[in-house]
């Protein structure tokens, strides 16, 4: 068969399966997801002798990296964690089908929103095989149908996983194309579903950069994607020098190569001088490298300059820039201009300086005296995140089982014309 | 200037200026629509001699229709409605800034929404001038800068709109480019704006179906656009006959011309002999040509075979296909298969099958009992609308303030680290 052809088979699958989820009861989705804990908890072993093949296979691949095989691995602990994930989104709410804000209008129409599944997802990601399971849980509680393409690391696990899943499907009598796996690892097979804009709703990759910056340059179908993670702390005039120290060193080394870790420190010109050599202190014995603009560097006379190109840059790195700022609105100035509208922390006691910074810095997450490392689903309890989104329309941020859906408008009436 | 460059500039103002509308408090705001208001009131005389000019040329053109000629129109009675029109977005609550559903987090962090100014808009439409201001008046209460282009033949009414609008902004101390005018007609302008997604955000494209499709293919942006209205009253077996008379005579000949005029009626064949002749009678009187399925025909002999085309076709005229089915299942299908998810009517006085019907009919609109006219902005009580949405992501229907927002993550703690 050509590539054209699997895929569009696929995606017709999944557009008709898409009508069966998304018209069933809260009951009988939670229905297949305890099917299918129940059929996780049986293929342990399988599951796991799976992965060791692509464990084995990985480590004598020419990418093989250690913390890719971290991602990459399954064992007994990591299945009761998706198991416990499942749980947890079986206690969700239907996040489909609940009429809210009902009100009758003058004409004598009653105009409500109903939140509907968003139809057939699409979703590329790389090694971790957790995904597979997680996203087919969101998805299958969301009512949508979901297509996955993994990463071709992973595939030994992913078949098993999703023979886990199918199962669950097929016991409780729904279309196993509600979640498909393409287990061809052509890589024309992505080009070519991500132009399928009469079948699939939406994309959503998970993985680096380039794959990222792929998907944008060829979809025609919209994407909920998330770039970079350009992370900044602004320690106000009136911090508290503990919570300032607290956050900026958790912000930055609690785990430095993921996409809410801070980048950026800028510093109240204030409260440089007695700030600045205390956490240079503290991140030194971290062995975190500091860069500095020219006033960071008179307090800090060691270290190297940050140029342009440093405020620019998602580390992912034991590596810090740092930026000493005249005031709040310059703070805020630097963060519009560099900052990716991830996440942006200000750390004040000034309750009117965090609200005016609250407001004002357009990110996915602002926050006032927390930690940049808490801008994740779970924390925000979302429960299970199907990625983290830098879009500006839709979903932004952690986007969770309700970002999975949109409303539509109904009209109740008792033969009302116009 | 090149084209590239003379883009690029608009570009950079409106996102420089969207900074500054973005932050400001409601009363602010209001004041600058409040000055708007007197600013549209005292060049009356302006505005219609512009007008008049642009009405004139457009007679004289080969572009030359009469629907379009209405639409160009503006007298006193039409600035009285913009006015109006602005008014009620005045009385509007501020849709930025708000932090809702704030919730204490296990880890002690309190977590919220705030709703958020997309940023850039471009607008791009044909002729009605009033769109200049309404798109103008939302685009200010809700934060966000605004490129318009507007249609040739209105473009000395458009200037003169704009000066008001300039004018108001100036007077309140704001950047004039919050809102700008392309008054350049070159169309290579709209393909240059299309592709600049670094600065604007949304497009929304206000016109006919070439226009959206050439704005789907070219645009790297997000684009908030209606294409197809193919809208269905379905008449179920329990209907009242009465009120499923009045319902498709005012869904399909109120106004024939519009998106959410009835297309097709689709009828239960339990109803068919007795709805169908009466219907019929009545649109015959309207001079509404019918087309019907086989099993129409043998009620209603003399009309034509509506053919696969029909069900496909968005007559926006007086024409009405028909179709009769077994029973609901098959309607929702025959949606499903052919509508274009704007809106689509139930009629029946049996509430379960009207909960299921509004519950998988997967349209913008959804009613059960009402005129498929009523879905517009105004009619649901969201003011002034935007235009009507048959995207699947973002917003869906008709999209007023609320949709030109989009909601941030609010974290608030008090030095809490991971």
């Amino acid at each position: 068969m050509s590539i054209e052809k699997y895929v569009k088979n696929i995606c017709i699958n999944a557009k008709t399966a898409s009508k069966q989820i998304s018209c069933i009861d809260e009951n009988a989705k939670n229905l297949i997801l305890e099917s299918l804990i129940s059929d996780l908890d049986k293929n342990r072993e399988r599951i796991i002798s799976a992965n060791n093949i692509d464990v084995e296979r990985f480590k004598n691949s020419e990418n093989f990296a250690n913390s890719f095989l971290d991602r990459l691995l399954i064992n007994n602990d990591r299945i009761d964690s998706i198991i416990e994930s499942i749980k947890e989104i079986v206690l969700f709410k239907d996040p489909v089908g609940e009429i809210k804000n009902i009100k009758t209008m003058p004409s004598g129409i009653k105009v409500g929103k109903m939140s509907m599944p968003l139809g057939v997802i699409a979703m590329i990601y790389e090694s971790r095989p957790n995904v597979t399971v997680d996203a087919s849980a969101l998805s299958i509680k969301s009512g949508n149908a979901m297509i996955l393409r993994g990463g071709s690391e992973s595939i030994n696990t992913n078949l098993i996983l999703l023979e886990c899943i199918e199962n669950a499907l097929l016991k409780n009598k729904m279309d196993k194309n509600i979640v498909q796996l393409i287990d061809n690892v052509d890589r024309k097979i992505v080009n070519e579903l991500l132009t399928q804009n009469n079948y699939i709703d939406i994309v959503i990759p998970r993985g680096g950069k380039n794959l990222i910056k792929l998907i944008d340059k060829i979809a025609s179908i919209p994407v909920l994607r998330h770039l970079d993670g350009i992370c900044h702390v602004y320690i106000d005039k009136d911090a508290d020098i503990e919570k300032a120290i607290n956050i900026s060193i958790n912000s930055k080394t609690q785990r430095t190569g993921v996409c809410n870790a801070m980048e950026t420190l800028i510093v109240n010109k204030h409260i440089a001088n007695d700030f600045l050599p205390i956490i240079f202190d503290q991140l030194e014995r971290k062995n975190v490298e500091v860069r500095g603009c020219e006033n960071t560097r008179k307090i800090l006379n060691s270290i190297k300059h940050a140029n342009e190109e440093d405020w620019q840059t998602e580390y992912l790195d034991s590596i810090l820039s740092v930026k000493i700022v005249e005031d709040c609105n310059e703070a805020m100035k630097h963060i519009s201009d560099y900052g990716s509208g991830h996440t942006d922390v200000i750390v004040t006691e000034n309750k009117n300086t965090a609200e005016v910074f609250l407001r004002n810095v357009d990110s996915s997450s602002v926050m006032h005296n927390a930690s940049s490392r808490f801008a994740d689903g779970y924390e925000y309890g979302l429960g299970a995140e199907i990625g983290i989104s830098t879009n500006k329309l839709h979903a932004r941020g952690p986007v969770g089982i309700d970002g999975l859906t949109n409303e539509k408008f109904i009209v109740i009436g008792d033969g009302n014309i116009r």
